[in-house]
């Protein structure tokens, strides 16, 4: 078993990536993400990556769109406004069908706002920040081994789907110290392996290869007709997605709820301290926490719905987004509640105890 | 009564825009309302207005920025990709509280896509391109018409409630010609009054004025108690919106109908033309089209529901946006189906029928 | 005669161009010159002009190029580096035959240096810190009253040859504070009229004049021979220009002159100082003070260097610039002995006479 | 003996940068030095290096900046308006005492111009296209093998007076094939023991290294003492460089020579056709080549101005340019006279003959 390392978050996912086989990251420094950029700009050169500080995010986004259309594994990494400043990229990516890592490490807005943690990205990241259709696969840690073990998870997905995967973190995750252990780092060889398997549709040399043909990555398709044909089979892919790669971990879930609380990433490690003092107090409360923001794990939350469920109550550091998402789900058969906080606030163990007793 | 003027909508929604007052506008050119930006071009100086071309979408916004943090009816506008690349000035003008319009000529998306008309960016303009937790005002126009309407209507929205106003448009509206009525051009003395509205808390140089009180444009609030307390008096305000700015269409609603189409946009007018020829053959179809996006007409639809309607159709430009909204309407009491087309095709009033008959 | 006002010579430059005629004006801010831009964001809206505030120092230039290709009388401003950042620009206008203002209020350098006065950028200004065969005029102010009556000497001059005009200023004479009388302001027929001058070569909208021609402001031409025609009439223009336009002090030039001074700006300021405390004492020593940097006045040099003249000492706030252009004009004739002091520091009138007693 | 390969300049310069130990490459693509940047992205991934197409030139001059600052080999390129664009870059380099190769693969201005090969921009090479008191070393190759031998050169001295160091070739030998012998490759250990010979005042990170001092890369200094200080070092060295690296090439030169040539690159090239075309008919002219621009071989020339010398010609791609440099060492004493061509037009040797009998 590997050893435990206590490590900030933005530095586990850093390592995490690296050891998927992430040789290639491009950032324009934000907090609260800056230990991230700073591990990659120390380490990206002793692993024979790149390690490219952009004149903006824009360029960095724009550095991720080259190389993803490589076949290489590559990430960017901002935090809130800087990834506002992605979203044209992000939707070219998508739309090209581009495989790349995207780590968001909230921090409070809109605006400038402060540097303090928050979710109020959750609508912009999983409803399409950029324009037109499209989706891209949002991952939501609550722990920093979370984090990290989710940078092969996003990497192998975007593989898989050759589709831009964003981690949506926040200032909390990405600035607190927990031991991590790490998955083995990839060989040279396994990493050749893995910038290989793209060959078929990337841009590459010509003179490396035998039968080589010219690849175009492209988003443009002016033809409405060829454009539909590519949007549509965008669909398809994304449904596959959702077929197969909802995540969700299910917390005190049992026939004796009578409140099913909802919520992801930070607000979800709080609530599961509330639930469980209440445990001690022997009130049954279960919790959903969605991993997958999209695809949203929709049916695992109609299933919880179970007679005795009296009440939802969604937990989320902002004014109220994933709500509406629960809301699609619950279908107005029970109320659902909201405890939110703003600003970079964080709601308390106690302060969730409360919104749930309130509730009870 | 005022003549009718047989224009283009991008050129129709420029001249709406400088009758309300409008003498700021900056934008970099993007197609399908390109001709937006040239009647800006041509027209502002000959009112005295400033017209810049800037070098990049994310300088327009932010001159826009500056100009609204004046206090001065400003405007920029854009098409899909170069709206992406304004959410963080979005975010930002959001965050400041500050007055600005925002035209949207949507084609075919996602990444460079094509030049069609499209409503594929709805998610990103009513649930937040752009970071946090923010809502602008959306305005959807079905004519040429509308489109210059709504240009007074979104600078006295933005002025009343100190918020960005997008018009959301798309490349069949912005492209096609059709006669206009125009509101009387504002004077200049109804300009300088609009000017000063905001005199209390925007930017401007003291000499002109006793008592000057140094104002200060800001979105960054560091002190995240401070900048809790900002954001929830932007929920208030979004609050007071949404009880008194929904607009929305109803046509041809009625206790006969067994099946309410909702669409907004082109497609509600297409939509229009196959619920008249299903009334000519004796079958009622109701509609209801939202003219605001955000705030949406929730309650409309759950008002509409009645007893005899058996399904709800939603009809997009899209892969399906909207249709969330609608769902969150309806809330599972009956089968919401949809007709959408994506990458720049339009569906016909024969498509709209037919999906209609095969639901009645 | 008009009123003398006490004033900072970067609003004085600034109060004297909107007098000239100059109602567009773009710039981004830098210290020493912040003052000039400050002035004319406070001023333009009020006189019917257009101040933008730029996203960088290009995005000001590239709008220079704009204005200038309207006809119309445009300024920018910037110091040292930022001048720098606008040399492929400043190549465009000069090979666009484009009139405009640039005025340079010089910091030290090399780098981001500091923000005290130097007159380090003689050699850009002089020979083309931007690519490919061209000239500017470059006028250099010794005063704040010249640095004033510049503004309309320049546009006039920008005008008449369709050029690109510097004024070469320096951080002494941009902060530091004069009495300066005015010429008058320009009525709007007299700018209406100065705007008109170029209609038969600028862009303009053709609604508004009979038998409109299409005009083309590029620089670009593929043709070898083409372009070489285009460089060749810049020569000749510049020949006229060379021929007209050649402006410098003499400053107590005479036959018992044993040593001849040639200082320009700030420097120049200082050494008539030494000079006035020499002649007090009886020793005779002359001064030529270039006003136009390019074109030279080599010739009033040599016409100088009579048969008493032993020695010829340059004095710049640099390392040694313009002492190429007098030794071009001293052929070797007598020593060229330098004074100059670098990086923000200037020399003072004892420091200049000690260096002309050495030498007498 | 090494093999030579048949190679456009373009390539021939990359291949020989590579080899010089440079691993790390920044520009973005302009004619005609395209097969340069081209090489680069193909060849770096393949040697461990980093290649980067930045979002604009000035982007690619600041990473040049970022990667000198830690003491590598950092090369870029361009062609006229692009370097005109990293002017800003290149004083701070200067500034910053930065090691640095530039290579300007010259062609027709001013402005957008053509892409034919020219010589307009010696002036901005020379006397500091950048603002503030710097000199940049400014190598001129006229023949392919010459260029490709100046990678080496370039580095070695860049390294040594740790200055920016350009190459100034054109057109013509970018795209002209000739046959390349190169200088063996460096090996991983030189490299590694290049890069290490700044590790007492480059910037790197402290845990590789005992007795670590933190390492500051600046050209700030507010403090204009400290400034002046820094400006009169930079002196001191250029001092040092004009005594030791001044190359120049004598071709001809005799005691019978009645006239003697000047020209660089490709001009000289041209030049030498003419003199050797002369010498076979009994006519005796000499040339003098710079190869070094800055420093310039002003003694090389007087030395050459013999008695018999009636008349200097100065040979040049541009309007007159380097013959201010030789008049400068002329000093009158016998009448210069020039050849030039510009707009990407080439004299030919017989045009270059011409010109020389005319003043025979």
């Amino acid at each position: 078993m590997a050893e435990k390392i206590l490590m900030k978050g933005n530095e586990a996912i850093a390592e995490a990536a690296i050891r998927a086989g992430c040789r290639l990251y491009f950032a324009y420094p934000i907090t609260p993400q800056s230990e991230l950029i700073e591990y990659m700009a120390r380490m990206m050169p002793k692993v024979g990556g790149t390690f490219v500080q952009s004149e903006s995010e824009l360029a960095a986004i724009n550095m991720v769109y080259g190389a993803a259309g490589c076949g290489k594994r590559v990430m960017t990494s901002s935090s809130s406004p800087g990834i506002s400043l992605k979203q044209e990229g992000i939707s070219y990516l998508a739309g090209a069908n581009l495989p790349a890592v995207i780590v968001n490490v909230q921090r409070g807005g809109p605006g400038l706002g402060d540097i303090q943690p928050a979710q109020g990205d959750y609508f912009q990241a999983t409803k399409g920040g950029g324009h037109g259709d499209y989706h891209i696969i949002v991952l939501a840690p609550s722990t920093v081994q979370e984090f990290a073990d989710m940078a092969p998870l996003a990497f192998d997905l975007a593989d898989k789907y050759r589709i831009p995967v964003m981690i949506l973190s926040d200032g909390l995750i990405g600035q607190m110290m927990e031991p991590v252990e790490f998955q083995p780092a990839k060989t040279e060889e396994e990493i050749e392996e893995l910038n290989n398997q793209h060959l078929d549709w990337c841009m590459h040399p010509n003179e490396d290869e035998p039968n080589h043909h010219h690849h175009v990555i492209n988003s443009l398709e002016l033809d409405p007709n060829k454009l539909s044909k590519l949007v549509l089979d965008l669909e398809n892919k994304y449904k596959r997605i959702e077929e197969n790669e909802i995540r969700y971990e299910e917390f005190n879930l049992s026939e004796d709820n009578e409140i099913l609380c909802i919520a992801f990433g930070t607000a979800a490690r709080i609530t599961k301290s509330a639930i469980e003092e209440l445990a001690k107090e022997g009130k049954s409360v279960g919790l959903i926490r969605p991993i997958t923001l999209w695809p949203y794990p929709y049916e695992a939350i109609k299933k919880a719905l179970h007679k005795n469920i009296k009440k939802v109550i969604v937990f989320e550091l902002n004014l109220g987004q994933m709500i509406e998402d629960v809301r699609l789900a619950v279908e107005g058969k029970v109320p659902v509640k909201f405890l939110g906080k703003v600003g970079g606030l964080v709601f308390t163990p106690e302060d969730a105890k409360a919104k749930i007793e309130e509730n009870l």
